[in-house]
Protein backbone atom coordinates (compact mmCIF):
# COMPACT_ATOMS: atom_id res chain seq x y z
CA UNK A 1 0.00 0.00 0.00
CA UNK A 2 1.56 3.46 -1.25
CA UNK A 3 -0.86 5.36 1.32
CA UNK A 4 -2.47 8.72 0.26
CA UNK A 5 -1.92 12.33 1.79
CA UNK A 6 -4.12 13.52 4.49
CA UNK A 7 -4.36 17.63 4.25
CA UNK A 8 -6.07 20.08 6.83
CA UNK A 9 -7.18 22.45 4.51
CA UNK A 10 -7.12 26.41 5.39
CA UNK A 11 -10.12 28.42 5.25
CA UNK A 12 -9.79 30.86 2.46
CA UNK A 13 -8.75 34.34 2.83
CA UNK A 14 -10.22 35.82 -0.94
CA UNK A 15 -12.62 38.35 -0.58
CA UNK A 16 -14.59 36.99 -3.78
CA UNK A 17 -14.87 33.52 -4.18
CA UNK A 18 -16.65 33.67 -7.60
CA UNK A 19 -13.65 35.49 -8.80
CA UNK A 20 -11.35 33.02 -7.17
CA UNK A 21 -13.74 29.76 -8.84
CA UNK A 22 -13.70 31.71 -12.38
CA UNK A 23 -10.27 31.98 -12.25
CA UNK A 24 -9.46 28.26 -10.87
CA UNK A 25 -11.58 27.48 -13.63
CA UNK A 26 -9.13 29.41 -16.11
CA UNK A 27 -6.02 27.47 -14.93
CA UNK A 28 -8.35 24.22 -15.07
CA UNK A 29 -8.68 24.46 -18.92
CA UNK A 30 -4.76 26.02 -19.33
CA UNK A 31 -4.02 22.46 -17.86
CA UNK A 32 -6.43 20.34 -19.78
CA UNK A 33 -7.84 19.36 -16.39
CA UNK A 34 -11.55 18.77 -15.83
CA UNK A 35 -13.24 18.91 -12.50
CA UNK A 36 -16.09 17.98 -11.21
CA UNK A 37 -17.70 18.94 -8.05
CA UNK A 38 -19.88 16.17 -6.54
CA UNK A 39 -22.60 16.76 -4.43
CA UNK A 40 -24.98 14.99 -1.89
CA UNK A 41 -26.29 13.74 1.25
CA UNK A 42 -24.59 12.05 3.45
CA UNK A 43 -24.69 8.51 2.78
CA UNK A 44 -26.42 9.12 -0.36
CA UNK A 45 -23.56 6.61 -2.26
CA UNK A 46 -21.19 9.21 -3.62
CA UNK A 47 -18.09 7.08 -2.52
CA UNK A 48 -19.83 3.86 -4.39
CA UNK A 49 -20.76 6.12 -7.13
CA UNK A 50 -16.93 6.97 -7.70
CA UNK A 51 -15.63 3.78 -7.62
CA UNK A 52 -18.03 2.68 -10.45
CA UNK A 53 -17.11 6.33 -12.48
CA UNK A 54 -13.70 5.40 -11.92
CA UNK A 55 -13.98 1.64 -13.31
CA UNK A 56 -15.72 2.71 -16.29
CA UNK A 57 -13.16 5.18 -17.05
CA UNK A 58 -9.44 4.41 -15.99
CA UNK A 59 -8.16 3.16 -19.59
CA UNK A 60 -9.35 6.68 -21.00
CA UNK A 61 -8.61 9.17 -18.43
CA UNK A 62 -5.88 9.73 -15.69
CA UNK A 63 -8.25 10.11 -12.91
CA UNK A 64 -7.44 11.96 -9.75
CA UNK A 65 -10.02 12.13 -6.39
CA UNK A 66 -9.67 14.88 -3.72
CA UNK A 67 -12.43 13.22 -0.81
CA UNK A 68 -13.15 15.89 1.20
CA UNK A 69 -14.34 14.93 4.86
CA UNK A 70 -14.82 16.91 8.30
CA UNK A 71 -12.48 13.72 10.10
CA UNK A 72 -11.79 10.29 9.05
CA UNK A 73 -9.87 8.67 5.96
CA UNK A 74 -12.42 6.23 5.05
CA UNK A 75 -12.96 7.19 1.56
CA UNK A 76 -9.77 7.77 0.54
CA UNK A 77 -8.75 4.38 1.24
CA UNK A 78 -11.62 3.16 -0.44
CA UNK A 79 -10.83 4.83 -3.44
CA UNK A 80 -6.80 4.27 -3.29
CA UNK A 81 -7.92 0.34 -3.95
CA UNK A 82 -9.39 1.57 -7.64
CA UNK A 83 -5.45 2.64 -8.24
CA UNK A 84 -6.69 6.48 -9.16
CA UNK A 85 -4.72 9.00 -7.47
CA UNK A 86 -6.41 10.53 -4.19
CA UNK A 87 -5.98 12.92 -1.35
CA UNK A 88 -8.39 13.15 1.26
CA UNK A 89 -8.95 16.49 1.99
CA UNK A 90 -10.36 17.90 5.92
CA UNK A 91 -12.22 20.47 6.51
CA UNK A 92 -11.80 21.18 9.32
CA UNK A 93 -15.41 21.14 10.54
CA UNK A 94 -16.61 23.38 7.94
CA UNK A 95 -19.45 22.50 6.11
CA UNK A 96 -18.60 23.37 2.70
CA UNK A 97 -15.61 23.77 0.14
CA UNK A 98 -15.19 27.19 -2.00
CA UNK A 99 -12.79 27.79 -4.44
CA UNK A 100 -10.17 28.90 -2.24
CA UNK A 101 -10.18 25.28 -0.25
CA UNK A 102 -10.49 23.39 -3.60
CA UNK A 103 -7.43 24.74 -5.23
CA UNK A 104 -5.25 23.90 -2.24
CA UNK A 105 -7.26 20.39 -2.60
CA UNK A 106 -5.67 20.45 -6.11
CA UNK A 107 -2.04 21.61 -5.39
CA UNK A 108 -2.41 18.56 -2.76
CA UNK A 109 -3.38 16.22 -5.36
CA UNK A 110 -0.94 17.65 -7.79
CA UNK A 111 -2.94 17.76 -10.71
CA UNK A 112 -0.27 17.86 -13.50
CA UNK A 113 -0.84 14.69 -15.24
CA UNK A 114 -4.83 14.86 -14.38
CA UNK A 115 -7.39 14.51 -17.10
CA UNK A 116 -10.54 14.16 -15.34
CA UNK A 117 -10.58 15.32 -11.23
CA UNK A 118 -13.13 14.79 -9.01
CA UNK A 119 -14.15 16.21 -5.76
CA UNK A 120 -16.57 14.50 -3.28
CA UNK A 121 -17.67 17.21 -1.81
CA UNK A 122 -19.18 17.12 2.40
CA UNK A 123 -22.05 15.58 2.99
CA UNK A 124 -24.33 18.13 2.76
CA UNK A 125 -27.57 19.26 0.97
CA UNK A 126 -27.11 22.99 1.77
CA UNK A 127 -24.25 24.87 2.08
CA UNK A 128 -21.76 23.05 -0.88
CA UNK A 129 -24.63 24.54 -2.73
CA UNK A 130 -23.64 28.27 -1.97
CA UNK A 131 -20.09 27.99 -2.98
CA UNK A 132 -18.82 27.87 -6.59
CA UNK A 133 -15.63 25.40 -6.50
CA UNK A 134 -14.08 26.31 -9.62
CA UNK A 135 -15.59 22.98 -10.87
CA UNK A 136 -16.27 22.79 -14.79
CA UNK A 137 -19.28 20.87 -13.91
CA UNK A 138 -21.48 19.73 -10.65
CA UNK A 139 -23.28 16.94 -10.43
CA UNK A 140 -25.45 15.51 -7.35
CA UNK A 141 -26.84 12.27 -6.14
CA UNK A 142 -30.20 11.86 -4.46
CA UNK A 143 -30.55 8.34 -2.93
CA UNK A 144 -33.98 6.26 -3.07
CA UNK A 145 -34.25 5.69 0.57
CA UNK A 146 -33.74 9.74 1.14
CA UNK A 147 -37.35 10.67 -0.60
CA UNK A 148 -38.54 11.96 -3.87
CA UNK A 149 -39.62 15.49 -1.84
CA UNK A 150 -35.92 16.66 -1.26
CA UNK A 151 -36.07 18.96 -4.51
CA UNK A 152 -38.97 20.80 -2.59
CA UNK A 153 -36.77 21.35 0.50
CA UNK A 154 -33.21 22.27 -0.49
CA UNK A 155 -33.84 23.77 -3.89
CA UNK A 156 -30.71 25.50 -4.49
CA UNK A 157 -28.90 22.28 -4.70
CA UNK A 158 -31.00 20.81 -7.41
CA UNK A 159 -31.01 24.07 -9.38
CA UNK A 160 -27.13 24.41 -9.63
CA UNK A 161 -26.48 21.27 -10.68
CA UNK A 162 -25.60 20.05 -14.45
CA UNK A 163 -26.51 16.51 -13.42
CA UNK A 164 -28.49 14.26 -10.94
CA UNK A 165 -27.61 10.74 -10.31
CA UNK A 166 -30.65 9.03 -8.69
CA UNK A 167 -28.94 6.09 -6.94
CA UNK A 168 -30.17 2.86 -5.05
CA UNK A 169 -32.79 2.64 -7.52
CA UNK A 170 -32.41 -1.41 -6.74
CA UNK A 171 -34.58 -0.60 -3.36
CA UNK A 172 -37.25 1.51 -5.58
CA UNK A 173 -39.63 -1.83 -3.97
CA UNK A 174 -38.67 -1.01 -0.58
CA UNK A 175 -39.04 2.41 -0.47
CA UNK A 176 -42.21 5.20 -1.05
CA UNK A 177 -40.35 7.23 -4.01
CA UNK A 178 -41.25 7.93 -7.34
CA UNK A 179 -38.80 8.83 -9.97
CA UNK A 180 -41.48 10.71 -11.86
CA UNK A 181 -42.30 13.11 -9.18
CA UNK A 182 -39.30 13.33 -8.52
CA UNK A 183 -38.14 14.61 -11.72
CA UNK A 184 -41.29 16.67 -12.20
CA UNK A 185 -39.82 18.62 -8.75
CA UNK A 186 -36.44 18.95 -10.25
CA UNK A 187 -37.24 19.58 -13.59
CA UNK A 188 -38.99 22.75 -12.22
CA UNK A 189 -36.04 24.37 -10.52
CA UNK A 190 -33.56 23.35 -13.15
CA UNK A 191 -35.12 22.38 -16.80
CA UNK A 192 -31.83 21.67 -18.35
CA UNK A 193 -30.53 19.61 -15.64
CA UNK A 194 -30.12 15.82 -16.94
CA UNK A 195 -31.05 12.93 -15.06
CA UNK A 196 -29.77 9.36 -14.61
CA UNK A 197 -31.38 6.87 -12.53
CA UNK A 198 -28.74 4.28 -11.34
CA UNK A 199 -27.42 1.74 -9.07
CA UNK A 200 -24.23 2.68 -7.91
CA UNK A 201 -23.73 -1.03 -6.22
CA UNK A 202 -24.77 -3.10 -9.00
CA UNK A 203 -23.69 -0.90 -12.06
CA UNK A 204 -27.32 -0.25 -13.44
CA UNK A 205 -27.03 3.14 -15.29
CA UNK A 206 -22.92 3.97 -15.06
CA UNK A 207 -22.66 3.39 -18.74
CA UNK A 208 -24.86 6.92 -19.10
CA UNK A 209 -23.24 8.64 -16.47
CA UNK A 210 -19.91 7.47 -17.45
CA UNK A 211 -21.03 8.35 -21.50
CA UNK A 212 -22.16 11.78 -19.71
CA UNK A 213 -18.89 12.37 -17.95
CA UNK A 214 -16.42 11.26 -20.94
CA UNK A 215 -18.16 13.58 -23.93
CA UNK A 216 -17.75 16.99 -20.60
CA UNK A 217 -14.48 15.81 -20.11
CA UNK A 218 -13.18 15.32 -23.35
CA UNK A 219 -14.76 18.72 -24.63
CA UNK A 220 -12.87 20.23 -21.93
CA UNK A 221 -9.43 19.12 -21.93
CA UNK A 222 -9.77 18.57 -26.09
CA UNK A 223 -11.07 22.25 -27.55
CA UNK B 1 -58.33 22.03 7.72
CA UNK B 2 -57.03 24.63 10.07
CA UNK B 3 -53.88 25.67 8.32
CA UNK B 4 -50.38 26.64 9.90
CA UNK B 5 -48.51 29.62 10.21
CA UNK B 6 -45.38 29.82 7.81
CA UNK B 7 -42.95 31.98 9.68
CA UNK B 8 -39.84 33.58 7.65
CA UNK B 9 -37.04 33.45 10.81
CA UNK B 10 -34.29 36.26 10.64
CA UNK B 11 -30.79 35.67 11.33
CA UNK B 12 -30.00 36.38 15.34
CA UNK B 13 -28.30 39.13 16.31
CA UNK B 14 -27.14 38.35 19.77
CA UNK B 15 -23.22 37.99 20.28
CA UNK B 16 -23.06 34.67 22.28
CA UNK B 17 -25.43 32.09 20.82
CA UNK B 18 -24.38 29.86 24.19
CA UNK B 19 -25.81 32.70 26.75
CA UNK B 20 -28.93 32.84 24.84
CA UNK B 21 -29.34 29.21 24.58
CA UNK B 22 -29.00 29.25 28.38
CA UNK B 23 -31.56 31.70 28.78
CA UNK B 24 -33.86 30.10 26.39
CA UNK B 25 -33.51 26.62 28.27
CA UNK B 26 -34.66 28.95 31.23
CA UNK B 27 -37.62 30.39 30.11
CA UNK B 28 -38.83 26.82 28.91
CA UNK B 29 -38.40 25.62 33.01
CA UNK B 30 -40.16 28.38 33.98
CA UNK B 31 -43.05 27.87 31.30
CA UNK B 32 -42.78 24.30 32.08
CA UNK B 33 -41.65 23.27 28.43
CA UNK B 34 -39.62 20.91 27.29
CA UNK B 35 -37.55 21.25 23.61
CA UNK B 36 -36.36 18.32 21.96
CA UNK B 37 -33.84 19.48 19.19
CA UNK B 38 -34.15 16.44 16.42
CA UNK B 39 -31.74 16.34 13.75
CA UNK B 40 -30.36 14.40 10.71
CA UNK B 41 -29.45 13.86 7.55
CA UNK B 42 -31.78 14.54 4.80
CA UNK B 43 -34.34 12.12 4.38
CA UNK B 44 -33.29 10.06 7.05
CA UNK B 45 -36.76 9.90 8.56
CA UNK B 46 -37.33 12.97 11.30
CA UNK B 47 -41.06 13.48 9.85
CA UNK B 48 -42.16 10.30 10.15
CA UNK B 49 -40.36 9.51 13.32
CA UNK B 50 -41.78 12.34 14.09
CA UNK B 51 -45.59 11.11 13.33
CA UNK B 52 -45.10 8.15 14.98
CA UNK B 53 -43.97 10.04 18.52
CA UNK B 54 -47.06 12.05 18.81
CA UNK B 55 -48.88 9.08 18.12
CA UNK B 56 -47.61 7.78 21.21
CA UNK B 57 -47.21 10.86 23.51
CA UNK B 58 -50.32 12.81 22.24
CA UNK B 59 -52.76 11.38 25.38
CA UNK B 60 -50.10 12.44 27.77
CA UNK B 61 -48.59 15.65 26.43
CA UNK B 62 -49.68 18.88 24.30
CA UNK B 63 -46.96 18.72 21.50
CA UNK B 64 -46.14 21.55 19.45
CA UNK B 65 -44.01 21.00 16.96
CA UNK B 66 -41.41 23.24 15.01
CA UNK B 67 -40.82 22.33 11.16
CA UNK B 68 -37.31 23.93 10.19
CA UNK B 69 -36.71 23.80 6.33
CA UNK B 70 -35.09 25.87 3.66
CA UNK B 71 -38.09 25.77 1.58
CA UNK B 72 -41.73 23.99 1.21
CA UNK B 73 -44.20 23.20 3.88
CA UNK B 74 -44.92 20.30 2.84
CA UNK B 75 -43.44 18.56 6.74
CA UNK B 76 -45.78 20.97 8.31
CA UNK B 77 -48.79 19.48 6.16
CA UNK B 78 -47.81 16.24 7.72
CA UNK B 79 -47.87 16.96 11.17
CA UNK B 80 -50.42 19.11 11.02
CA UNK B 81 -52.73 15.87 9.72
CA UNK B 82 -51.60 14.47 13.48
CA UNK B 83 -53.70 16.89 14.94
CA UNK B 84 -50.25 18.26 16.98
CA UNK B 85 -49.96 22.04 17.27
CA UNK B 86 -47.35 23.11 14.80
CA UNK B 87 -45.15 25.93 12.32
CA UNK B 88 -43.34 25.73 9.42
CA UNK B 89 -40.13 27.74 9.72
CA UNK B 90 -38.32 28.91 6.71
CA UNK B 91 -34.54 29.31 7.47
CA UNK B 92 -34.09 31.80 4.60
CA UNK B 93 -31.13 29.24 3.48
CA UNK B 94 -29.55 29.35 6.47
CA UNK B 95 -28.28 25.71 7.01
CA UNK B 96 -29.04 25.41 10.73
CA UNK B 97 -30.86 26.68 14.03
CA UNK B 98 -29.34 28.75 16.49
CA UNK B 99 -31.00 29.79 19.83
CA UNK B 100 -32.01 33.39 18.30
CA UNK B 101 -33.78 31.32 15.60
CA UNK B 102 -35.13 28.57 17.81
CA UNK B 103 -36.59 31.92 20.20
CA UNK B 104 -38.23 33.45 17.12
CA UNK B 105 -40.04 29.96 16.46
CA UNK B 106 -41.50 29.59 20.00
CA UNK B 107 -43.04 32.59 19.86
CA UNK B 108 -44.29 31.77 16.58
CA UNK B 109 -45.80 28.51 17.33
CA UNK B 110 -47.18 30.03 20.80
CA UNK B 111 -45.69 26.83 23.42
CA UNK B 112 -47.75 28.63 26.71
CA UNK B 113 -49.76 25.61 26.58
CA UNK B 114 -47.08 22.74 24.86
CA UNK B 115 -45.65 20.64 27.52
CA UNK B 116 -43.65 19.02 24.90
CA UNK B 117 -42.04 20.99 21.83
CA UNK B 118 -40.32 19.51 19.56
CA UNK B 119 -38.07 21.16 16.93
CA UNK B 120 -37.30 19.35 13.39
CA UNK B 121 -33.88 21.00 12.34
CA UNK B 122 -32.64 21.65 8.61
CA UNK B 123 -31.39 18.37 7.54
CA UNK B 124 -27.69 18.36 8.18
CA UNK B 125 -25.37 16.28 10.16
CA UNK B 126 -22.79 19.64 9.85
CA UNK B 127 -23.79 22.81 10.74
CA UNK B 128 -26.82 22.32 12.94
CA UNK B 129 -24.35 20.28 15.69
CA UNK B 130 -22.47 23.41 16.07
CA UNK B 131 -25.86 25.63 17.51
CA UNK B 132 -26.85 25.01 21.05
CA UNK B 133 -30.73 25.64 19.87
CA UNK B 134 -31.80 26.09 23.62
CA UNK B 135 -33.42 22.68 23.73
CA UNK B 136 -33.59 20.73 26.88
CA UNK B 137 -31.90 17.43 24.95
CA UNK B 138 -30.46 16.80 21.06
CA UNK B 139 -31.87 13.91 19.64
CA UNK B 140 -30.30 12.48 16.15
CA UNK B 141 -31.72 9.90 13.15
CA UNK B 142 -29.35 8.14 11.30
CA UNK B 143 -30.88 6.07 8.93
CA UNK B 144 -29.71 2.62 7.88
CA UNK B 145 -29.33 3.70 3.94
CA UNK B 146 -26.89 5.91 5.31
CA UNK B 147 -24.20 3.53 6.02
CA UNK B 148 -22.93 2.78 9.55
CA UNK B 149 -19.19 5.04 9.02
CA UNK B 150 -21.39 8.29 9.44
CA UNK B 151 -19.99 8.43 13.33
CA UNK B 152 -16.31 8.70 11.59
CA UNK B 153 -17.68 11.51 9.33
CA UNK B 154 -19.53 13.81 11.13
CA UNK B 155 -18.26 12.85 14.52
CA UNK B 156 -19.44 16.57 16.59
CA UNK B 157 -22.98 15.53 15.73
CA UNK B 158 -23.08 11.92 17.34
CA UNK B 159 -20.97 13.55 20.29
CA UNK B 160 -23.74 16.81 20.95
CA UNK B 161 -26.59 13.73 21.01
CA UNK B 162 -28.69 12.76 24.24
CA UNK B 163 -30.54 9.95 22.28
CA UNK B 164 -29.37 8.38 18.21
CA UNK B 165 -31.99 7.04 16.84
CA UNK B 166 -31.21 3.87 14.07
CA UNK B 167 -34.20 4.60 11.80
CA UNK B 168 -35.58 1.96 9.03
CA UNK B 169 -34.27 -1.24 10.51
CA UNK B 170 -36.39 -3.05 8.62
CA UNK B 171 -34.33 -2.41 5.15
CA UNK B 172 -31.21 -3.72 7.20
CA UNK B 173 -31.53 -6.76 5.11
CA UNK B 174 -30.80 -4.73 1.91
CA UNK B 175 -28.26 -2.91 2.97
CA UNK B 176 -24.49 -3.25 4.53
CA UNK B 177 -25.07 -2.10 8.02
CA UNK B 178 -23.53 -3.47 11.05
CA UNK B 179 -25.84 -2.33 14.10
CA UNK B 180 -23.25 -3.23 16.05
CA UNK B 181 -19.97 -1.89 14.03
CA UNK B 182 -22.33 1.68 14.56
CA UNK B 183 -22.89 1.36 18.03
CA UNK B 184 -18.94 1.43 18.62
CA UNK B 185 -18.30 3.80 16.74
CA UNK B 186 -20.89 5.93 18.40
CA UNK B 187 -19.60 5.35 21.74
CA UNK B 188 -16.09 5.76 21.35
CA UNK B 189 -17.56 9.28 20.40
CA UNK B 190 -20.00 9.91 23.31
CA UNK B 191 -20.29 6.85 25.63
CA UNK B 192 -23.49 8.23 27.32
CA UNK B 193 -25.54 8.21 24.23
CA UNK B 194 -28.79 6.19 24.17
CA UNK B 195 -29.27 4.24 21.35
CA UNK B 196 -32.71 2.99 19.86
CA UNK B 197 -32.79 1.28 16.99
CA UNK B 198 -36.64 1.62 15.16
CA UNK B 199 -38.90 1.30 12.13
CA UNK B 200 -40.72 4.83 12.13
CA UNK B 201 -43.05 3.60 9.61
CA UNK B 202 -43.60 -0.12 11.42
CA UNK B 203 -43.70 1.07 14.95
CA UNK B 204 -40.41 -0.70 15.66
CA UNK B 205 -38.62 0.60 18.67
CA UNK B 206 -41.35 3.52 19.05
CA UNK B 207 -42.56 2.28 22.96
CA UNK B 208 -38.91 2.58 24.08
CA UNK B 209 -38.18 5.86 22.67
CA UNK B 210 -41.47 6.78 23.61
CA UNK B 211 -40.60 6.22 27.13
CA UNK B 212 -37.32 7.88 26.86
CA UNK B 213 -38.93 11.51 25.90
CA UNK B 214 -42.19 10.69 28.36
CA UNK B 215 -39.36 10.31 31.06
CA UNK B 216 -37.34 13.39 30.14
CA UNK B 217 -40.47 15.50 29.72
CA UNK B 218 -41.95 14.61 33.20
CA UNK B 219 -38.71 15.16 34.31
CA UNK B 220 -38.48 18.82 33.25
CA UNK B 221 -41.87 19.79 33.43
CA UNK B 222 -42.75 18.35 37.00
CA UNK B 223 -39.90 19.06 38.85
Amino acid sequence: MEGFRVLEIKKSVFESNDREADKLREELKKDRTFLLNLMSSPGSGKTTTLKATIAALKDEFKIGVMEADIDSDVDAATIEKTGAKVIQLHTGGMCHLDAGMTKQGLEGLDVNDVDLAILENVGNLVCPAEFDTGAVKNAMILSVPEGDDKPLKYPLMFSICDVLLINKIDVLPYFDFSIENCEKYVKRLNPNIKIIPICARTGEGIDEWADWLRTETKKWIEE
